[in-house]
């Protein structure tokens, strides 16, 4: 695993060895500042470690002064097509900024930017989308020319002295995404911010975002994500992620509820059983596992390296706990004497 | 990409240059054969292409012969601790039989299973798991112990003249399971079958067989799958099995519908016209790319590869095809003119 440059966003790290941070982007009115501010709090509760805000027109960024302010994370600031956004959005206070290198003319401000980023402190992510390319690229293969313009752009920003650069390809097909990342990790010294654009609908979404990042982050690319998903609650965007690294051995701050998928075999409720346990315990920010089986065929086996275990039987179940049988309880009162243990779990 | 050796199971091939397969397991008592027969049939609709039975006693096997007779799928029993049982279950007409090394004891038989299935044209799926692992496997790191049990057993059915076995080694774990079947691919000759076991509730089980199978198939690793979930609704399992196939560009008889996440230039309801359009189209068995856009920022250069792409505006949004302006329509007309368009794109 090559190692990128360090970048910090205010508190947070953004590549060397640091831990793999998620993110999101609001989707409220920026001018808007109560209700921005809202959803920031509520990434933030969720586990989100940056957030992105949209900065399209002068009201939005009159906004950005109040929202840096009362923002318990750090804020990035997203600007399109103007260089002269992006510089005002740094004195605004925002801890990094997106420029899109596809759509941002004026370049000879560039200059401008870099000397405002390095007076204040700020970062710059270069984010480049598929939909969005300079005329120069078109002839390359897609993940070719994302690869070759966040490149370009970095180099832009080198030659002008300037480090603090974090690159993002993003694309809304899995194949093109993990081929551009591929591509430019062995090219850049930036880190990188890896996700999917435009990713889809909540099912979409999570098995597109999942299967480029998981492919990325197993070969040790990737050092801040997001999980672009289109739902009505933004948390479900750090809620994946912050799930995707845990299962990837990334973060150990997750409950991770296991169960069989069922069978013929099945003498208990396990859906509901398992979804009611892991509703329960989402909020738990440790690293416990708990395996709901439904028989004990594969499941006092599969149990063995689980914090807690149940093992369904016919009108009483069997309550284990690395291998060991703690208890046999009658099937009504598995919830409760599941959680009761959960949270003898949290104590120790 | 090596190319493994192809197997049988009815009319599908698994292996060689053949399709990845996708498959699912009934849940129902066995031997309730209308209750299974009605989820097998749900199965074949949502796009099965196997389907397998748990025969864990003497009445599931007695119902064997009558589901496999009427079942528009090819049945794969499932059996445990006895190849008598696995014997049984392919005269009754199985075309696969699904055996555990881990928990079948009587390995004496071995040579009698071999000539029941060569007689009747049936396949065998020697299906290593984390939780049933023999004691000679259990000093091992836990993916090699997978592998190694697979590919032993592997080396048996091939030294009694059967090569018509098709393996799989799974594990709760999204890194073990990654793992074990990378090592496992290098040595063995039998086409695998790929998935997690006790993957867990809808979301984590999505983000873990994705996390997992993704990894697999980007490497060209694996013949068959099953994303294992523990919901309700069992077409879950084939549905979200199709669509990463096809976001990986493994098969192309899936709907795309792609929607950019909202944000603060976000001028429609993105997230409620992106999924009512994935419900009405999921039926359709072509691949078509949908693109919903909340604003012609990255719309209109997203839209560009889209068969059908909406870019919202105020109260008109554009219709747009593979980057041409079909027409401007009302926002409350949207998903009619869309539906019209998508029917018209079928006829096509």
């Amino acid at each position: 695993m090559k190692q990128k440059r360090e970048v910090k966003v205010g508190s947070v790290v953004i590549g060397g060895a640091a831990a793999i941070s998620v993110q999101s982007m609001t989707n409220t009115k920026t001018d808007d500042v109560k209700a921005t501010l809202n959803q920031i709090n509520d990434l933030y509760q969720a586990g989100a470690d940056l957030v992105r805000v949209s900065v399209p027109d002068e009201k939005s960024l009159s906004a950005l002064w109040e929202i840096v302010k009362n923002s318990p994370l750090p804020v990035i600031a997203d600007t399109h097509y103007s260089l002269d956004f992006a510089i005002k959005c740094v004195e605004a206070g925002a801890k990094k900024v997106r420029v899109n290198p596809g759509n941002t003319k004026n370049t000879g401000r560039l200059d401008d930017l870099v000397k405002t980023c390095l007076e204040r402190g700020a970062a710059i992510r270069i984010g480049v989308n598929s939909g969005s390319l300079g005329d120069e690229y078109k002839d390359l293969p897609k993940h070719e020319a994302l690869a070759k313009c966040a490149y370009d752009y970095e180099k832009k920003f080198y030659d002008a002295g300037f480090l603090d650069t974090v690159l993002s390809v993003k694309s809304s097909d899995v194949l093109t995404t993990v081929r551009a990342n591929r591509m430019l990790w062995e090219i850049c010294q930036s880190p990188l911010h890896i996700g999917l654009t435009e990713a889809g609908t909540y099912e979409n979404g999570v098995i597109k975002s999942t299967a480029a990042l998981s492919a990325l982050l197993l070969d040790g690319i990737g050092n801040t994500v997001r999980v672009s998903l289109t739902t009505p609650n933004l948390t479900d965007e750090i809620r994946v992620a912050r799930k995707l690294l845990a299962f990837l051995g990334l973060r150990n701050d997750v409950v991770d509820v296991v169960a069989c998928p069922t069978c013929a075999r099945t003498e208990i409720d396990v859906a509901a059983l398992a979804e009611q346990i892991e509703r329960a315990t989402f909020g738990i920010k440790k690293s416990i596992k708990i395996a709901v089986m439904g028989c004990a065929v594969n499941g006092i086996g599969e149990c063995g390296d689980a914090d807690l275990g149940v093992c369904g039987g016919k009108q009483k179940s069997l309550i284990i706990s690395r291998g060991n049988i703690l208890e046999t309880v009658q099937n009504s009162d598995l919830l409760p004497v599941l959680m009761r243990r959960v949270k003898e779990l949290i104590k120790e």
